[in-house]
């Protein structure tokens, strides 16, 4: 809990408050580039727990110190279902609880592993019914669909032990050769008890943590919501801030005219088309939108943020979300350097997806 | 490890030598009624778990201290992998260390939950390897498909915490809600693994195994074997000395003339047709033998033991070993009695496995 009364004026950067959950969820959704579950049920979530316990206190990340025992938290599953199976307090607190037993330790940090509309959120709520600070930083810098996918892997850090819990009262802990075999038998676990859990897994070191993170992301997320819920006021374009504010590019203007979706394997997997003025261009997504084409031609591709804002209102739209006739600005924001390094690709490059095709980006971003 | 001299004249029923496994080996698997594993593939892991530690003690269910640790060890999964697929000595002695640590006791007695060519045989191997007693007896007097199918659910005794691990270094702990959902978690952690897992499981107090447990099961099964390997040499039918040693009945002779399988959700499913001189008998199995119908009339079900034996040698055939022209007596023992309790039927009686019938039992067993 943090020791700051919410009425005390102080850098407001350092907690985060029941009202701040809208900006950090808004934001959030357009980090998870489609993906990372719906914000409004993430922004519920989190609201509840600051309200019940008070503003929970956000550490930037080169302040945490080297011999913190950092937890992160996530939900696992198909977005699909999590907007159906709300996760609830006791279960983020029993798998912190279940880890930090365990493992013999006493958490000191909660961390998050992915931006995205749940996942940002969840470590929110579960460092308000904890009382423990939330580091302002997230694994991967964007919303990733497997749980390897986090630049934690290429630093040689392991999954598990992890903690998977689901609302019915089961919990497993993994102890995995590998961080892919962590998704895999979390994946099945999760199938299994109804395509939606919690999770806790990458128990890190503050010094792990400063190695292996991206710094400033839920701050990131506070201030691109900022942008949008500013622009509901006054004049000026909420999606031309957000995308000043990523330095991304836009790409594609149009409405959407066609949606396959499908869950398979806890996965919500699918392609978009959107029609637009200078002819269609299709996006193809596993949780999040992975690749976008234009006449046949690959125009982006992961590891960089293809994310689809609504032209109006400038916040994001996704992949769930996507129904025809919404109207859409897609854009490419650069991914964290990291990810475009050969370990980095070879964990979400576009091959690992199963397409043809090395990484595709904006020609603005191009060195 | 044992505290008796291998020549040491004594009651060699207590203890468990690496000369005596063959003779255990073949009645676990005449228990295992078609299922529980390839009873060679077993012998040779207690043999050399044996050879290498010396004979582990075999001690009487009802001399088991009420306060003992009782951890009991099986494999998991479809007896068609496990025979591809060997479990190293170092996997059973992980299984038990980790469910021990994760429980925080030491354990004192190593049990089995079922009786059949594999699973009682590792056990045995287990035993041997951490120097602990091995309890004479098992958790149903039988094999069966599926981890709640044992008395001890009766009793209320939980299967969870359980530990599962791979040969490959992965290991699972799981905590459930129920028995039901212990088998549905470790059954989809088993799939993705490969088929075949080392499992620890219902963990017990001496007073619950003594409660839970069938007494004499693995001496039972010393005694089926010695039927089978003294026959080899002296007059006498084997097939007889068996039938006559479990109060079983014949209820069909024959040879295998069809045999379809199929391994699906982790299991060994099919069905079997024997052509005898009274007409066509088939048999169905799910890893082990469950319902058998003559001219369409159901003649035996699950839970009595329903176990074809070789004619000729009167060794088990199990599902697995079934093939066309295999000469096959068909004979029927009788459950232990709580099986055919309400309760009991619930958990593996004939309308569990999908069959619309009540449990048809030969008329000799009938009251």
């Amino acid at each position: 809990m943090s020791t700051v009364a919410t009425d005390t004026p102080g850098p407001q950067t350092l907690m985060v408050r029941p009202e701040d959950c809208p900006d950090f969820a808004a934001g959030a959704a357009i980090l998870g580039t489609g993906g990372g579950g719906d914000p409004h049920i993430g922004m519920l979530m989190a609201q509840a727990a600051l309200d019940k316990h008070g503003p929970a206190d956000l550490v930037k990340l080169e302040d945490v110190p080297d011999d913190a025992v950092v937890l992160p938290i996530a939900m696992m599953g198909a977005p699909t279902v999590m907007v159906e199976k709300l996760a609830s307090a006791e279960q983020f607190v029993e798998s912190i609880r279940s880890i930090a037993k365990y493992l013999g330790v006493e958490p000191t940090h909660i961390a998050c592993m992915e931006a995205g509309g749940v996942n940002s959120m969840i470590p929110m709520a579960a460092a308000a019914e904890l009382g423990l600070p939330l580091i302002d930083a997230d694994g991967m810098g964007r919303a990733f669909p497997e749980l390897q996918m986090v630049l934690a892997t290429l630093c040689g850090v392991q999954a598990a032990p992890m903690s998977i819990s689901d609302e019915k009262g089961n919990s497993i802990v993994l102890e995995t050769v590998s961080n892919k075999w962590a998704e895999r038998l979390a994946r099945t676990a999760t199938v299994e008890m109804g395509c939606s859990t919690i999770v806790s897994l990458y128990a890190m070191t503050g010094a792990q943590v400063k190695n292996a993170f991206v710094p400033g992301t839920l701050s990131l997320c506070r201030e691109l919501g900022a942008c949008i819920s500013y622009s509901r006021h006054h004049a000026g374009s909420a999606k031309d801030a957000v995308i000043s504010r990523l330095g991304a590019v836009q790409i594609a203007e149009g409405k959407i005219s066609d949606v396959e979706r499908r869950t398979t394997s806890g996965f919500a997997r699918g392609r978009a088309e959107l029609t637009t003025a200078e002819g269609t261009v299709e996006i193809e997504f596993q949780n999040e939108n992975l690749l976008v084409r234009r006449g046949g031609d690959v125009v982006a591709t992961t590891p960089d943020l293809i994310i689809g804002l609504d032209t109006d209102t400038g916040e994001a739209v996704t992949t769930e979300q996507l129904r025809f006739g919404t109207r859409i600005s897609l854009i490419v924001s650069p991914a964290d350097e990291r990810w475009h390094s050969a370990g980095g690709l070879e964990l979400a490059g576009p091959r690992y997806f199963g397409y043809d095709t090395d990484p595709v980006r904006p020609v603005e971003f191009r060195r």
